[in-house]
């Protein structure tokens, strides 16, 4: 493309995208949950242990971008956004856990319970969800006119991490019997991960004031880029697992997987199509939908 | 007193008022998280197991007396009643596991981790908190012109269960550093289970649309009965220990209780003196305050 080609100035970088919104998510997680507060000090660490520093941040960019494609403010919407990064971040707290997939490491760093204790870990998870709930109500009192779409996005998170979403995926996957069939891998993921990815997207686009069908493109939207991302990450344990590392390699575990069900090519194809699916619902939108079709492309392109 | 004497009529029986509300919190329960509702079978019956059934159901029946008090219509705020036992049922889970209180038994019956194993019954809390939001928001859309109450309901309960409440109560419970000295005591016990208790009975004035004076006098009586329902909690735990059950037996443990930092009859007396406190703060109220009277002198009635 030359320099005075057409659209050139608003050539989009996501990489630079996905970094300055982890930044500003990153400042706003920290002010949500300052080291400040009241409450045991050690409780209020641990939470703000396993709520900040890495992250990709996938979720709560989701919701930033969602509410931009609707044609609303994002930046005002970033404590929308974090309520859902804290629902991430209990989840991985307590999928950590001994009795869960006892986990030694997150992130790099020792898992919560391995600094500080296993009770410790359990209790910084429910309070972690718990404080989730208090940032939708906190958007929903900054202006006024808000209170019904706060009451909705707190059903939207509670209908994406609760027993209708994200915790029976959970029960699921903990399940000895496992998924018997492609079919059920998908309603598992469209559980464990696809629910609060939808909710994600949703309360973003509920931030941005859309009507139903808006609503329901996002949603499709959603649940194209929730499987799409699943698929890909089994594709990249399949990689860990030839490369040797003992981190993942859910195979080697005998856990049903995409490779393990259709193959590595069946599963880079099924990737390929969901993406396709989900840039296909991104029509006609009021606002720029241009972020929201590169995170999709994004997913597969970690599998390169 | 003779039949004729003025008042016979609405002569308060707290047995029955008690009864007829737990009945029908039962029901609502029941109704809020349906047998037959969708995620994981295992999960839903776990919480239904953790939920259901026994239970004082202490908390939800001061949500509808203080709502009475206010002059609302307490019928209506079933939901938000529901809505603190959610909370209180999650917590009861979590207490429960091995690496917390390591409790076998719970209402006469297997602690949710010993029937449905430790995996499950953090997932199960997990599910009953999430789904414990669902309540206020429902609430919220039975009726315009709520959505704002019921926001303001979502934030109380995350006061109350969270790290500026409950969680942290916890978290002060499992340090083996334990209290100082009474002032600390109350503190802890002010978070561990009076900040849901004042949940509890704010949401209730809440939803009969308080104003804040009327909202003051609830949370003074709340507080007060929070405290003493503990201190009373605390004399009937060496009474236990006096009988020789291995249930309870704080003091056994050298656990820091009422009796053993002030003895059994400063213990009493501060109860009575909280219990005087709590019935004080119901003056002049909009709404009948028999109900939230004779709760507050039941919490002394049960040490006999």
């Amino acid at each position: 493309m030359t320099s005075d080609a057409p659209g050139v100035e608003s050539a989009f970088s996501l990489s630079k995208y996905l970094s300055e919104r982890r930044d500003l998510i990153e400042k706003a997680l920290d002010v949500a949950l300052p080291a400040s507060g009241g409450g045991h000090p050690d409780l209020r660490e641990a939470m703000r242990y396993s709520l900040l520093g890495a992250g990709k941040r996938f979720r709560p960019i989701l919701t930033l971008a969602a509410c931009e494609a609707c044609g609303g403010d994002w930046a005002s919407a970033l404590d929308v956004a974090c309520a859902v990064e804290f629902v991430h971040a209990y989840s991985l707290v307590h999928d950590d856990l001994p009795a869960m997939d006892d986990a030694t490491l997150r992130r790099g760093r020792p898992a919560c319970h391995r600094k500080y204790g296993e009770a410790m870990a359990i209790l910084a998870g429910d309070a972690l969800l718990t404080q989730a709930w208090v940032l939708p109500a906190r958007w929903g009192t900054a202006a006024p006119g808000r209170a019904e779409a706060a009451m909705r996005m707190s059903l939207e998170l509670a209908a994406g991490a609760g027993v209708d979403g994200m915790v029976s995926g959970q029960a699921y996957d903990i399940d000895d019997r496992g998924p018997a069939d492609v079919r059920a891998l998908d309603d598992l993921h469209r559980l464990k991960t696809g629910a609060l990815i939808r909710a994600a997207v949703r309360m973003g686009a509920i931030a941005a004031g859309a009507d139903n069908k808006l609503l329901d493109k996002l949603t499709r939207y959603a649940g194209a880029v929730g499987l799409a991302f699943q698929v890909v990450d089994d594709i990249l344990d399949v990689k860990v697992a030839d490369t040797g590392k003992d981190s993942g390699a859910d195979a080697a575990r005998g856990k049903r997987t995409y490779p393990v069900m259709v193959g590595l090519e069946g599963a880079r194809a099924r990737a390929r199509s969901l993406v396709e699916e989900a840039v296909a619902a991104l029509d006609n939108l009021p606002g720029p939908a241009e972020p929201l079709a590169a995170i999709a492309g994004y997913t597969i392109e970690r599998d390169k």
